[in-house]
């Protein structure tokens, strides 16, 4: 069993996994950067190291730091948090080189997990659909048409070697495909030296559905359900929901047990999510996030699993304690993220509460909100024996929730829940632009 | 449908109703006394009307005031809270008689269930067990042992019109009984001029075990399971729980469906909860509480449902919109009751977060706590997939809370959670005592 935890992370993920360290009746190490010594994780931890300068690449970025943090305050375990070092493999070897136990998946899954495109082919091999593709270079606009009629239109054109957009093109039909070839073949050759093109179907406004998975490390895993992150601006999240709002009852039993049975072939250990796109009919893998994430407390709320706590408790061999009959989803479940739109300090802090409202933050009145790391300040997540339920608690709660001298996107955070769009439960992850142009 | 909801009370629960209030969109009516025009709920309210001086005589149990609040501000409903005036019959008459609807049971059933010998008799008629008792005046020595004989000792002699301790003794064997008959038939006729003595059947440390209800007003019923309140200090509960940790699922089976049965009876309307005594092996009758009660939400967490929401629904005739098949009581809740010592002023304050902890309070920074009301501040209230679960979060969640500048029994509450005796589950309404004396 574990007695001494180090965090290797900050803010809200560290004061979450304090939480859950002190259920357990682990003794909690906080690390922090010179900018974080008055953070709400350091005063709250048994413990707490200070790791490095303000900027995360000298404090929470920095392996030996914290691996040197975690043995010299007599750590027997280390966990990542979400962000920073949480996906980073030689991170995870190195804390179990150094003898401790790492709070998360075996290094070489999130090695192996990754490379994106063999951890789709590994996907593929277990039964999971993914998104039609070329499967290769495409040489020409022959090769390229013959791959589209197959697929149907739109297809996406992208470049081999590409990123940010260049060498990208979407083709919505036939006549448009041979220029849009032509014109990413140039764009790729002349930012990468590289003009291979490959296809792929594209996906018009999909639906961002991922399922939530835990493993004991030897090959018994249970799901917790779906949520539904649709509603993101540039890939930033901004609501999460559980269970997802779009999607039958067929594809959820689907999806979720296709999950399973890829998470067993890996005998994953800890808790991961698989993120899919859903046009509406079919479902497409996209990747695996090997590590906790961000909107786990909706799939908490449904389904009443501490996944913290799962997580340590999977890291040291201990049993689940519980299989997929014993997990029922029930109600429904939304998180609002409340960022931060400047640093600033907090003058007056009153959080909402009453039934079925959690808050995590790490804000306290006093605290100041440094300016280097992510904007979120608080996490909101509510439920509902129904998802209208769900949605009236929420704007309830927004209203009641007060940080004076800190800017922060409750309001936005009102507009989207209040939105006929929201509300209506149909939407892509195109749908979020439109609501806030909406004025 | 309501549309203005007026809320006869203060304080912690004032606050729980309008958010109720605000899901459902109606719009909530404060009232508060001159004490009071700081207080939380009436800067939560849509409105809010003052009807009177600081004492509850002139303001929160001024009847008259408090219709006329409501009918000069458009209401069409009231809810009565808890505590005041939520259990007067002759206030829920006169609110249907001003035109409104009253957020609670008929006045009639009120005005039935505060009769508490009428209250029994029907009980026993409905086939509830009631603690032995003579059933009227017993003449001698030679009949009280009868039925001291009947029944087992220990026993307790009454006085017919007593009250406050005088002529009551409790006897444990016969020995003692003629004795004690005399002394308390002496003290009877002493201190009320009526020597009349009755005898029950004495439980030594009982269980206080209470079930949750919910009824429609047209026969239909259910009931959200059952709480432990044993944590009590002169019939102050501090700690409640559910499920309780001492009754079989026999017991509990019989207990709920009995208590069903009772209140289909009554055509009960809205939410009310049967109190019971159990002694290990029986459990025993003692009153119905026609409101809703503070520790209500233990068993919101364990059912997942809002039970102040259900009381409005109720009471405007709609339906429940569940029925008992529909409630799984899932995990286990634990509430401490939060009390001031002394008034103060809340000089800083961060209530505790994270999963499954919810506060219900009216603190918030600078808030002062006036001198003229109940002790209590707030409750805090944490759910666990087991008793042991919620126990750890509870201690930890404990810990988590700051209230400054306010005197508050945070040390005591955290004394008792992690007292030997209370985490055994194997208690009775004098563990407490036993507890609080342990330094």
């Amino acid at each position: 069993m574990i007695h001494r935890l180090l965090i290797a992370n900050r803010g809200e993920i560290a004061v979450r996994v304090i939480r859950s360290c002190r259920e357990l009746g682990i003794e909690a190490v906080a690390v922090y950067s010179e900018a974080d010594k008055d953070s709400l994780h350091v005063r709250m931890a048994d413990r707490a190291v200070c790791i490095g300068q303000a900027d995360s690449k000298s404090s929470y970025l920095n392996k030996r730091n914290l691996i040197a943090a975690a043995v010299a305050s007599g750590c027997d375990a280390v966990h990542p948090g979400v962000g920073f070092l949480s996906e980073n493999a030689d991170f995870a070897a190195d804390v179990e080189k150094a003898g401790l136990i790492f709070i998360g998946p075996r290094p070489e899954t999130i090695a192996f997990l990754g490379d994106k495109v063999a951890a789709k082919r590994t996907a593929q091999e277990a039964g999971l659909p993914v998104i039609p593709g070329s499967e290769g270079a495409v040489e020409d606009a022959e090769a390229a048409l013959s791959f589209a009629r197959k697929v149907g239109f739109p297809v996406i054109v992208k470049a081999a070697s590409g990123g940010g957009g260049k060498g990208m093109r979407i083709v919505r039909d036939e006549s448009q495909l041979a220029s849009a070839m032509k014109i990413a073949g140039h764009e790729a050759e002349t930012a990468f030296s590289d003009g291979t093109l490959y296809l792929e179907k594209y996906l018009e406004n999909p639906r961002h559905v991922e399922v939530q998975l835990l493993g004991d490390g030897k090959g018994n895993v249970v799901h917790l359900g779906e949520r539904d992150c649709s509603m993101q601006l540039r890939h930033q999240k901004l609501v999460e929901e559980s269970p997802s709002p779009g999607i039958s009852p067929a594809i959820r039993e689907d999806m979720c047990s296709n999950s399973v049975r890829l998470f067993e072939k890996l005998s994953y250990r800890g808790a991961g999510t698989i993120e899919f796109l859903f046009d509406g009919e079919n479902y497409y893998f996209m990747e695996v996030n090997a590590r906790v994430q961000v909107e786990h407390p909706v799939s908490e709320m449904v389904s009443g699993v501490d996944i913290i706590k799962a997580q340590i408790r999977g890291a040291v061999g201990e049993e689940l304690g519980f299989n997929q009959r014993d997990i029922t989803i029930k109600g429904s479940s939304i998180e609002c993220r409340i960022n931060a739109l400047a640093p600033g300090t907090v003058s007056y802090y009153l959080p909402p509460g009453g039934v079925s409202v959690r808050v995590d933050s790490f804000l306290y009145p006093g605290y100041k909100v440094p300016p280097y790391y992510d904007a979120m300040v608080a996490k909101l997540i509510v439920h509902g024996s129904t998802r209208r339920e769900a949605i009236n608690r929420m704007l309830r709660a927004l209203d009641e929730f007060v940080i004076d001298g800190l800017s922060v996107n409750l309001a936005t955070q009102k507009r989207i829940v209040s939105s006929p769009i929201f509300q209506s439960g149909r939407f892509g992850t195109s749908a979020l632009e439109t609501i806030l142009k909406e004025v």
